[in-house]
């Protein structure tokens, strides 16, 4: 058999506006977070584009310079925050990322008119790394974490005051989160909150004493490098405990534990939300271990009793379990986003408004919304005018509308986002200044991304923070890639999926495909987001079609959809994709013979189980740190959909990628991993190609030595480039030859 | 551009006599060891190929049956070992390989004549993981080495002694190596040796208490899988102590420790070489650590007194320190090989004799042998004909000839195995009978091996033990690689080229290269030992031509040309297989475009050398465990080369690989690596990685997760077929086809 490979055509001389990697990493691709903090009801905190720290008056616009860029670089600070009284900064040096959001750093107190500089130690400590460190909410408090130990200071000239003692590392934790708490159930490594008057803390005191260690070796950087070792309770495994306490901090310190429900003291539960509701309440989300009971309790953190206020149950798992209620001021009412049946659709995430008689405690319930969209995140409640604000799928479920609802009457639903920006941005986030008079609103698509201020009276006046204008028009000159959502009917769902079409695409030609998986489950792969990245260098240098697909699992599109992975983990999902696949193969522009997947972290697991399958659809894969076996992953994330391995066996058996692995034979595999990934241990990766190579199967590896679930951006290029190059080579198109005469020497 | 490429010629139809990589996997292609030992002088033991254990008596050829193989089967068994009586075997299951020759078993007892069985314990342990078990040299002495103590059995019957207390696991090693001693020096993991008459054991204490430790980690197998760690000294780190004791096992245990020589009492130094030369005396090699003064003493294990009997120093460093030295009987003299000038080719190691005055201890030496050649080995001085036999290179550096000289008179030498099966063997290997009467030969080349016994007194006479018929039956249908030798002249030196040509090979076409390096400095390439591995495959189907060349550096042909690379290791090695390189672009038959390297070890130390060098001569290249920084490596390797780190900072910096990463930019390279090398770490190739990555240079990765610096025989297909995949794919034929009409979807 002889073939002929063609590389890729450069004979029309249109590379001038083909995306290229190397635009990836020039300086005017680079998206601009100006990362834009509420001060007050009219002030703003920002970073500009050129690295200035800014306050802005949205009334007056006047802006003051807080910090200029050079103050960074004088102090090799990456990080900063503005204290409350706008006097200091606090510059974090030294920055080492530890999990997904934790770092330890030194820090340096900047008084921003004197310039003057003090370190901040703990107490008889020098040259400290610290886990945590920031302001409080008044003057300039501040707390710090060393040692697992939280530190309190009550101004900048304090001496420090030790707010806990039992701290002890890598067991346990005060105020700040283990890997559990961080990646799989607050989503923060943040474990402790302010008091809105700042005399109180409520933290978290996670208990690791019982949970088994990871050993995560370490390859390079010295003679003799040494592993480190953290608590990472598998599927199954001892859970940390948990306690949540409240500390006042004007005079003598006291430490009051808030307890759980009774119905939870006897058994393992996680804490997922604590929220101040008033300067003496908060309100707790307790989450029993299989995550299928709830109580959200409000604590009188003056006496440490707390009463339930609302119970969820359901016979899958809770989702949202994150969601911060938003109270009225005298906690008579909150809100909430619940489960709503919408008819044969199932339900979806829809307000409720919890009224709180104030003598019986007794609640009653008032739906504000319903329809077949969900509710994303309620952003404010305004006393005055009685009106909440929200964003929501109502206008498309790939977008986020930012909308305002009355509590009263008929309800009156206003979208307020919509007419804004049309042709640029459907896909919002917002975040009200303290009163609610103002807001910034964050345009994160289609287009390039803006930041906007906005008066709550008139949101049509607007002052554009950041509009990305040097991104703008660098993409402008580059070929647009073309998008294209199809719905396809797949059992009783309407389910989307989006195409990234080349820009000169016709569909008079066939095109090689490649089919990218979510990371996680429950998220959404279809959206309006901006969307730049190494894929779209394969549409526009390869001419390759990506399709992105959400089957069932994915998220926001109501609840059925996303619970139908209960108990199917890695059944259902590959089953969807297969699906989509074989929609996309009777299309006349798809080259059945260049089809291609891929997949990262649950994406990789998904990834790798369709290339398993029995369809032999796909010509190549790759999958970036692939969970390979839900047993030797986080006991939050497995239990939730498998339950307990004790009692799931043969469950757990079969949602294995080693689970019949000769079903991997015949496929073209690039794996990449990290060896220090703390979220899917390289484990996952070793047990895989041991697994392959018993099993005699090819593929190709890429290691990170040392390196996390997230590649560091030093070794971003190089990952790109490989993944580039991977899929690029396979998806090259083949012409097949007539056959030839042997040549004299063969 | 557009290329064609040719997948390998299939048109031929000639497939049925191409070696393939199954047939390298097929049972008749295994190479059967007899495993054969002398038990007196008269007979031998032996495995058979089926399985069996037999003992032959040479003089009537009578064979008895020790054995079946379905004993090994019933036990588990993987390892055997017949006691001296010969009333017993040792069995070893549950053998798990440590390092390159050490191994923890279990064992059991068994009794050939009632087949009762008893498994070996230490005294109040049950179901015990032993690092060593063996038979002593008389009756059914038996010792074995639990924790790093030796244990010590007089009689299967009795009960065991504790000869040492001071074992420590991963500190304190009695009678066992540790990983330096095991690897670098001794060449053995086995560190005691029993008196001939079996009244005394001299063993080994290693003490590694300050040697820094090495992790190396574990992946697989577990939830929580756990690393180990042992001591490994890199260069320039503390190295293990050492003392040497005799321990007499007759009467009271008494333990003596032997001294080293005053000179290097207050100095770092290795035991390289222990042997005994009477019941009550021994001969011992002490070398100091940076490897240039060796000094040979006798004790008299009854005083612990040591006297010197022959000390070198070197410029460089000194080579063949694990020499046994041959004596007479009544010690009053001993052989030995020193280097000897042969004027202007330098120093070639000759046997010497050493003649001990009885009373003034003052010795005089005659020098046995001369010329351009080496002796390889003394195998025996046969006091009645006052013959000494050995083998040398003196008929070709390449192959290995037994042969016998006269240590009186004229010194006539004799070539004993120069005319046994010329055709087939041109390198042997020979072990004699205790009394010298008989001998084993084992020809290893260049045909397919075969084990002969001889009478000393008519060596013409023979019988042979194992023809390896069946694997040569299996090779003479395949195709015949091709073998041809080209002396090169590089400076002053001649030194050879070996050119494995395919079968149909004509020198009107042009072919794809593969150049392949040698494992260890000092080694030897090119020699007439029988040679079927993957390689042959690569020459066979892809029709590459394989060549190895032994330049500077390279064993077995005067110390000159090996000691060329001290303090120039990884320059003078480059220079050489570049110089072959340049020679090879002049023949005809080499395409220029399709080179290729290979390299193991140290091998993959110089392969990556060269790649990295300005000369851009490769199109690809393969690394297995490459060394990549000599500092990272054992000391007592990297120091016997270069030097203390300390002292030869920029020597050290230059040798390294990741100095000037940058000349790795345009290669295409595949890199290799278990995770658990001992041996070479893990962190060469990671930091090579790293850097690769770093300077964003294109490379190729295997990983083995948990496997060692010799990958495992499941491993085995998996990483030749890598390998051969490689090299097919890089060093295919590419021929460039007339520009192509664009095509239309392009």
């Amino acid at each position: 058999m002889s073939v002929i490979l063609l590389t890729p055509d450069e004979l029309t001389n249109s590379s001038e506006t083909r995306l290229s990697l190397e635009d990836l990493f020039r300086k005017d691709f680079v998206l601009h977070d100006p990362d834009a903090r509420w001060i007050n009801d009219t002030d703003v905190v920002y970073k500009s584009e050129d690295g200035h720290v800014i306050k802005l008056n949205i009334e007056t616009n006047a802006t003051t310079l807080l910090l200029e860029n050079t103050t960074f670089v004088t102090f090799k600070a990456s990080r900063h925050s503005v204290s409350p009284d706008l006097k200091y900064v606090l510059l974090a040096y030294d920055v080492k990322q530890i999990f997904h959001y934790s770092y330890t750093a030194s820090y340096v107190i900047y008084n921003i008119h004197t310039r003057e500089v003090w370190e901040l130690n703990p107490p008889e400590v020098e040259d400290s790394i610290l886990q945590y460190a920031a302001w409080g909410v008044q003057g300039q408090q501040l707390i710090y974490i060393f040692e697992n130990n939280i530190y309190y200071r009550p101004d900048i000239k304090s001496s420090s005051l030790r707010l806990t003692s039992s701290g002890k590392e890598g067991i346990i934790f005060n105020g700040i989160a283990d890997w559990l708490y961080e990646e799989e159930l607050l989503h923060s490594h943040i474990a402790h909150w302010w008091s809105p008057d700042g005399e109180r803390l409520a933290f978290l005191m996670i208990n690791d004493s019982l949970v088994p260690n990871m050993v995560i070796p370490r390859f390079t950087g010295a003679l003799y490098p040494k592993g480190k070792q953290y608590p990472y309770p598998k599927a199954g495994q001892v859970n940390p405990t948990i306690k949540l306490y409240v500390v006042n901090l004007y005079g003598p310190t006291h430490t009051l534990e808030l307890m759980p429900p009774d119905s939870f003291k006897s058994r393992e539960y996680y804490i997922t939300m604590v929220k101040w509701v008033s300067n003496t309440k908060t309100v707790v989300r307790w989450l029993n271990r299989p995550q299928n009971i709830s109580i959200l309790t409000v604590c009188e953190t003056t006496t440490g009793a707390c009463s339930r206020k609302y119970e969820m149950t359901s016979d899958t798992w809770l989702s949202k379990q994150n969601e911060e209620p938003v109270f009225s001021r005298d906690g008579s009412k909150f809100f909430m986003t619940v489960p709503v049946k919408q008819g044969g659709r199932g339900e979806f995430h829809h307000i409720a408004m919890f009224l709180i008689q104030s003598k019986s405690e007794q609640i009653t319930v008032r739906h504000l919304t319903s329809g077949n969209w969900e509710v994303i995140k309620i952003l404010a409640y305004d006393e005055t005018t009685q009106k909440i604000y929200f964003l929501s799928t109502e206008s498309s479920p790939r977008g986020r509308q930012l909308y305002s609802a009355s509590t009263e009457g008929l309800l009156n639903r206003q979208c307020i986002s919509c007419n804004f920006m049309k042709e640029q941005c459907t896909y919002f986030g917002a975040s009200f200044s303290p009163m609610n008079q103002h807001f910034l609103l964050h345009c994160k698509g289609p287009g390039v991304p803006v930041v906007s201020l906005h008066s709550t009276e008139n949101p049509i006046k607007y002052f554009i923070l950041e509009s990305n204008s040097m991104l703008k028009e660098a993409i402008l000159k580059k070929k647009i890639v073309k998008s294209e959502i199809k719905m396809l009917h797949i059992d009783d769902y309407e389910l989307p999926l989006q195409l990234s079409f080349p820009k000169d695409f016709t569909d008079r030609n066939q095109y090689a495909l490649l089919l990218i998986m979510d990371e996680e489950p429950g998220g959404q792969l279809v959206t309006d987001k901006f969307h730049v990245d190494w894929d779209s260098v394969l549409v526009d240098t390869d001419n390759v079609i990506i399709a992105r697909f959400d089957g069932r699992g994915s998220g926001f599109q109501g609840l059925k959809i996303l619970q139908e992975i209960h108990r199917k983990l890695g059944s259902v999902e590959v089953k969807d994709q297969i699906a989509a696949v074989k929609f996309l193969l009777k299309q006349p522009y798809i080259d059945s013979k260049r089809l291609s997947i891929f997949g990262k972290g649950y994406g990789g697991y998904i990834a790798s189980m369709i290339l398993k399958s029995d369809e032999k659809l796909f010509k190549c894969g790759s999958v970036i740190a692939p969970i390979i076996d839900l047993k030797l992953y986080a006991s939050a994330f497995s239990e939730r959909y498998l339950g307990m391995p004790s009692r799931e066996e043969s469950m757990y058996q079969a949602s294995s990628v080693l689970h019949n692995i000769h079903g991997l034979k015949e496929e073209n595999i690039l794996i990449i991993h990290g060896t220090a990934d703390t979220k899917v241990h390289f484990q996952h990766s070793a047990e895989l190609i041991k697994h392959l190579i018993k099993a005699g199967v090819n593929y190709t590896m890429q290691v990170y030595p040392d390196e996390g679930h997230h590649v560091s951006e030093k070794s971003k290029y190089h990952l790109y480039s490989t993944l580039l190059r991977f899929f690029s080579n396979c998806l090259k198109e083949e012409i097949p030859m007539l056959p030839q005469e042997p040549e004299e020497d063969e």
